[in-house]
C-alpha cells in the first residue's frame, strides 16, 4: 500500500487545485451544471466509462481492474449552499449567494485524487471501482433515492463514503458502527377550532389553548412511549397564532422537528404524534391537519465494513486517533446507499490548522484543513484496494 | 291576619312541644315510621283526609276551604341524620346514631302548626290547602319525586316552604327570586391504562398520568366552555391509584362534585366533562368509565311568587330584615316541586339567642332557635291566606 | 313634564340636524377640534358658562337653575373611531378613515337637545346643570378621568348617562342596577427561555413549550379561584413564536384580555396571572416579563338612582319595555363618573326601522335609529327635573 | 487450563449439593445467621484465612497464591427473598416466606466451587484470590458499601462477578462494556395544598390539581432536559388522595421511581424534579415536601476487564454464545466495587432444560439451570487464574 500512499502524495497538489477550482464555483442542490460537467470530463481523461445525468445531475464513472473480484462503490457529493461567502479566501466563491460551506468540494476532489491514482494500478485491481458523484445533498428528497433508482449501486457489493468535519480535530477519524445519522423529519400540525370575541369563550373553540395543551401533552411521546434506551427527539418550534389581544384565535399552527436512531422508533412517533394530535383537538371538539414528512431516515452502518475500515484508518499515515462517537441528530442520504448494499460512512477530522475555536458548517466563514483530503483519499483508496484482497 | 297571627302566638308551646317530641325520636330518611305516624294522627285529629304510604314514608294531609279558591301546598320535610347527637338538651334524641341535625323537626313542627290555625279557620278560607310531608330529604333520590309521582301535586296551584338556617340571625328572612341552590352532581371515572415496570414505560399506557392530565384538562370546562355570567364548579375530590412506588398503576380512578344554577348548564357539563375524558384517553390510547350521577336539579324560585313571599314576610311581626341573597351550591329536593308548580322556597334565620358562632347543619351540637318556628308558621300562614284572596 | 317632552318633541328636527352635521365630521379621540368648538358654541349661545379643554378637549357647561336644589350632571361623550364609513348616507363621514361607528353623534345631539329645553325652564328648575361633554371616551386611557381630575364634577350630586344601543329593539331601555359593564383588561407576557438546535433540547430552555403550559396553567384562575359566584374571564388571544421548524426558539410572547365585574376579582387576577407566570417559569427555570394593562374600571350602577331612571324611563311616551339585562363584558370609562358621584348610566334601544339584522357598533355600515335620540332626551331631561323635585 | 475445568466437572456434584443445601435453607436480607457460618466454614475447611461478620454478615476469605502477582477478587452475593416458594423441587425452602428466588444460592456455591480447585493450585498460582461473599444485595442499602468500607477491597486490583439469569439461553453468556445495570432510585413528594368544600374552590389550594399538573410537568423532565443520547426513566406509580367526592384534598401524595445509566444524569434528575416541584406547587401557593433515595448506583463495567472476560468465556467449553447485551434497567450494589476498584459483571446464561418460557426472578416458582453454575465457575476460575498471567 505504500505505493498508493505515496501516488496520493504525488497528486496532492492537484487535489487541493481541483477543490479550490470547485470551491470558487459553487452550486447550489438539484442546479448543478458545471461541477457535474467537470467531473465527468475528468474521468473521461482517464478513460473511465462514464454516465451523466443519472437520477437527476449525478455522475457514475467505471473502474475496471485487471482481475476478478468485488465491486466497490466510493460515493462523494458535490452541491453547494446558498449562503454568501464571507472567508476572504483567494479561491472565495464568484457565484453570489452560493457557497461551498459543508466541505462537498473537498468530497468531491478527493475522490477524483482516488480515481486518478486506482486508475494508475488497474490492472492490479482485483475487482472493479464505481464511483458515485451525487448532486443535491443538502436539499431533501437529496440526490441519492434518485440515483440509486437509475441504478448507480447495480453490482456494486460494497459502499464507503467519509465527510470532511471542521470542528473535529485533524488527524482524527470517527466512525460508528450502527446508526451513525439521524433520521431528521418534520411535522406540521394545524388546529382548527373556532375564533371569536375574547370575552365570550363559551362560543370559541379556542384554538392557542388546544394547540398550547398539544404542545404538553407531545412531551410524553418521549418520556413515556420510547424506550428508553433508545433515541428520540420531538421539539415544536414554530408556533403561529398571532393575533389581536382580545380576539379568541380561528386556528393555530405548529411545525417541529423528530430525530430518530431507528425506523421503527421513526414509524412509532409519527403514529403517537397523530394520537396524541387526534385525543387533544377531540377533548375540545376541533379539528385539524396533520402531516409528517418524513426527511432522510437514519443512516446505519454495517458492523463488518465498518470495523473494516476503522481497521484500514489506523494504518494510514497522518492519523493519530481512531475513534467510536456517538451518533449525531443530523441527516445524511448516504442512508439510502446503506439501505441497499454493505458498506460504512465516516468522518474526517478537518479542523483547520491554529484554529481553536473552527467555524460550524453552513457558517459563511466555514473552512477545513485542506490536508484532511489526502488522509481521507488514502482511507478511502486503501480501504478499496484491501476490501477486494480479503473478498 | 291579625287573629291567624295570635291563633299561633296561643299554639306556640304545643308547637315547641312537637318539635321537641320529633327532636327526641328521629328518624333516617327512607326508614321513617313513628314520625309519619305520628303526622298522620295530628291531621286525623284535625279531621282533615290524610294520605299516607305516598311515595313511600311520605304523608300528605288536605284542608278544604269554606270557599271557592286556589290550591295552596305547604311542604315540610321530616327525616334525620345518621349523626350521634351530643347537645346534651333535655330532648336529645334516643335513638342512638341519628339526630335532627338539620332543623327537619322544626319544619314540621312548624307545619302542624300552621295546619291547626288554617283549619279554625277553614270556613272563611277562600280554597284549599294541601300539606305535604316529606320523607328522605337528606338522601337523593329524596322523596319529594316520588311523592309528585304519587300524586301529592294534584290540583295543586302553588307551594310554598321554608328552611330554618341556624347560621343566618334571627329575625332575618332571606330569599332569591330565581336559582336558589344549586343542582349538586357526582361524577365518577376510570381510568383503563395498563399497568408495568416502572422502568418500562413504553410497554405500558400510564394510568396515573393520564388521570392527571384529565383533571387538567377538566379545568377548561369552567374556565371556556360555560358563560362567564354563569356560575359552575367541578371539583375532583377523589383520585385513587395508590400503589408501590416501582410499578406503573393499570388504572387510576377519579370522582368529584359539579354545582350549577341552571339545567342546561348542568347537562352542558356532563357533556363536556365526557368528551373531555374521551379526547384524554384517546391521545393515550387507554380506556374509560364513566358515569354522571345527578343529585337533586336546580332550585328556582318563581319570581313573582318569591316576590309575593317576601312582601308577606316584611310585614309578619318579629321579622326584622328580610333580604335577597347570593344562591347557595347545596341542594335541596324542594327543587322537583318547583319544576311542577309555581311557588318558592325561603331560609327562615335561626340562629340560636346569645350564639355568636352557631354550630352549622349537620354538626352533633347543632341547634335552632325555637322561636323562628313561630315566624316561619306566620310567614307561611299568611302567604296561604293572603295568595287565596288574591287569585 | 308633559311641556317638557313637548319641548323636545318640537325641537327633534334641530337634534337630527345637529347628529347628522357631528357624523358628517367626525374626530378621532384626543384629536378633537371642531366638535368641542361646536358643542361650546351651541352652550355660549345658550348663554351658558361654558369650560372649555377641561382634562383634554372635553367641554363642560353650567346651567344655574332659578330655585335652589340640587346639582344633577348629564354626560356624553363625542370622539369617532378610525373606521372607514361604508353606509352610503347623505351625510356619511367627510374624513378619510373616521366614523361615528358608535353612536356618540347621537349621544351629543341629544344632550344638546336636552340642553336647550331645560335652559328654556331654567326659572322653575330647582337645581343646576352640568353638561359633560366628553372626549376620547374610544380609546383608553379615555377623557373621563381627566376631566374629572380637571374639576367636571365638582358640586355635582348625581350624573346620568345614556348609550344608544344600534342592536337593542328600538323603544326598550336597559338599565341594571350593580354592574353594568366589565372591566376590560389587557396582560403581555414575554417568555425568555434559551433557544437553540432542534435536536438538542437539553440546551435549551424550550419557550414554546413553557408558553404552552403557562396558557394551560393559567385556567385554572377561573376555574379554581374566583368565587364560581363570580364572573371572570381571561382569554390568551395572541401567542407569538413563529420560527424556523428546527431551531427551538428563545423566546415567546403572549397576550390577552381579562374581564370582570368587581374591583377585588381584577386585583385578584392581576396577582394570580403574575403566581401563575411566576410559577411556570420558575420549574422551566427560564425569565418572564408580565405587563397588567388596567383598561376602564367596572362601571357600576348606583342602586337607588338606577331604579329612579328605570321608573322614570316607564312613564316615558314612546317607550314600549324597560327591562333589566345581565351586565355586558365590554368597557366605559363613564364608569369614572359613578365612581365619584351617585348615578347610573343606561342603554336606549335604537334598532334601525325595518332592518332585521342590525350592523353591531363599530362596523363600517353601523347605524341608528334617530328616533331614538328623542326618547333618550325625555329620559334624561325628565330624571334631571323629577330628580330636583324629590331631593 | 484443561485441569482446572476438569477439576471443577470433578466437583460438579458436590457444587450441586451446595446450592440445593443453601435453597433450602435461605435467609433474608440483614438476617444471614447460618449462611454465613456454612460459607465460613467451608473455606475453614480450605485453611482459607477467613473474617466473618464483614460489614454486618458478610464473610471474606482470602487464598495466597504460591507465586507474587495481582489481587483477584470474585464476588457472591448469598441473601434471599421474602417470597414463599412454589417450585415444588425436593429441596425446596423450609423456611416459611422466604426462598432463593433470585439465584443468589447458584452464586454462592459457584464461588466456593472455584475456591476449592484454585486452592488446589495454590502453589503455581501468580496471585491471591479474595473471596468476597456478600449478604444483603436485595435490599438498599444492601451489603456491598459496608463490607467496602469494613475493607474487603483492601489490596484488591480487580474483581469480577458474575448473576446467573433464568431467562437467558443455557449456554449463552452476556457482558456489556460500559453501563450493565442502571441507577434505581425513589422519590416521594408530598403536596401541601389547603382543604375545603368542592363547591367553593376559591378557599381552597386544590392538591388533587396541583399534583396532576405536577405528573404532567415531570414529563418534560425526560422528553426536554436529558440528551436523547443519555438514558433516563421517570415514573410517578402512586398518587394518594383518596377522600370524599366533594371535599377538596387538603394534601396528595406521589412517589415513583428515576433509572439513569450515568452518575451525572441521576444527579440531574434530582436537581430538575425539585425545581419542577417548585415551580408546580409556587403557581398555585402550595407548599410541599420533596426527598430524592438514592438506591444503588450505576453499574459501570470497566472496558479492558469486561473485553477480557468476554474472551475467557469464549474459550470455556460449553459456552454456545457470548455475546454484548443493551443495559438493564434494574439495579445491582455490586456498582459500588466497580467504583472503587476495576472489573466487570457478566451474566450468566441459566434457562432451565426444556422451560421454554422460564419464570421470572423473583416468582414463586422460579428456577435455574444447575449446569450454569459449572459454566459460571469456568469463566470465573479461568478469567482469574489467566488475570494473573497477564498482570
Amino acid at each position: 500500500m505504500q505505493q498508493l500512499f505515496s501516488s496520493l502524495d504525488t497528486i496532492y497538489d492537484e487535489i487541493v487545485d481541483i477543490r479550490r477550482h470547485l470551491h470558487k464555483h459553487p452550486e447550489l442542490s438539484f442546479e448543478e451544471v458545471e461541477t457535474p460537467k467537470f467531473i465527468a470530463d475528468f474521468h473521461n481523461d482517464l478513460g473511465h466509462e462514464v454516465k451523466t445525468g443519472v437520477g437527476g445531475n449525478g455522475v457514475v464513472a467505471y473502474l475496471k481492474g485487471g482481475l476478478d473480484g468485488p465491486t466497490v462503490a466510493l460515493r462523494a457529493d458535490f452541491d453547494a449552499l446558498p449562503i454568501q461567502e464571507d472567508t476572504g479566501l483567494p479561491f472565495q466563491s464568484v457565484n453570489e449567494g452560493v457557497m461551498h460551506a459543508c466541505g462537498h468540494d473537498g468530497h468531491t476532489a478527493t475522490l477524483l485524487g482516488v480515481a486518478k491514482v486506482l486508475n494508475r494500478m488497474k490492472g492490479e485491481l482485483k475487482g472493479n471501482v464505481v464511483f458515485i458523484h451525487q448532486h443535491a445533498e443538502e436539499l431533501p428528497p437529496g440526490g441519492a433515492k434518485a440515483m440509486i433508482e437509475d441504478g448507480c449501486l447495480d453490482g456494486v457489493d460494497v459502499i464507503f463514503g467519509t465527510h470532511l468535519q471542521a470542528q473535529t480535530p485533524f488527524r482524527e477519524i470517527n466512525y460508528r458502527t450502527d446508526a451513525l445519522q439521524a433520521a431528521a423529519d418534520k411535522f406540521e400540525i394545524t388546529i382548527k377550532g373556532k375564533g371569536g370575541h375574547g370575552a365570550m369563550p363559551q362560543d370559541t373553540k379556542d384554538s392557542i389553548l388546544i394547540a398550547s395543551q398539544l404542545v404538553d401533552n407531545l412531551q410524553q411521546i418521549v418520556s413515556r412511549r420510547v424506550n428508553p434506551l433508545d433515541s428520540a427527539v420531538l421539539s415544536v418550534c414554530n408556533f403561529e397564532a398571532a393575533g389581536p389581544y382580545n380576539v379568541i384565535a380561528n386556528s393555530a399552527k405548529l411545525s417541529g422537528t423528530v430525530r430518530t436512531l431507528k425506523e421503527d422508533v421513526r414509524e412509532h412517533m409519527d403514529r403517537e404524534i397523530r394520537r396524541v394530535v387526534e385525543g387533544t383537538c377531540h377533548l375540545s371538539d376541533a379539528d385539524f391537519e396533520y402531516e409528517y414528512k418524513k426527511g432522510y431516515p437514519v443512516l446505519v452502518n454495517h458492523k463488518e465494513e465498518t470495523e473494516f475500515v476503522r481497521d484500514v484508518a489506523k494504518t494510514v499515515p497522518g492519523v493519530n486517533e481512531v475513534k467510536e462517537i456517538d451518533p449525531i441528530m443530523g441527516g445524511e442520504d448516504y442512508a439510502y446507499y446503506l439501505q441497499e448494499v454493505k458498506g460504512t460512512y465516516f468522518f474526517t477530522g478537518a479542523q483547520p490548522d491554529g484554529v481553536e475555536d473552527p467555524f460550524p458548517h453552513h457558517h459563511p466563514k466555514f473552512d477545513i484543513n485542506e490536508e484532511s483530503l489526502l488522509i481521507a483519499a488514502k482511507i478511502l483508496a486503501k480501504s478499496t484496494v484491501e476490501y477486494m484482497e480479503n473478498n
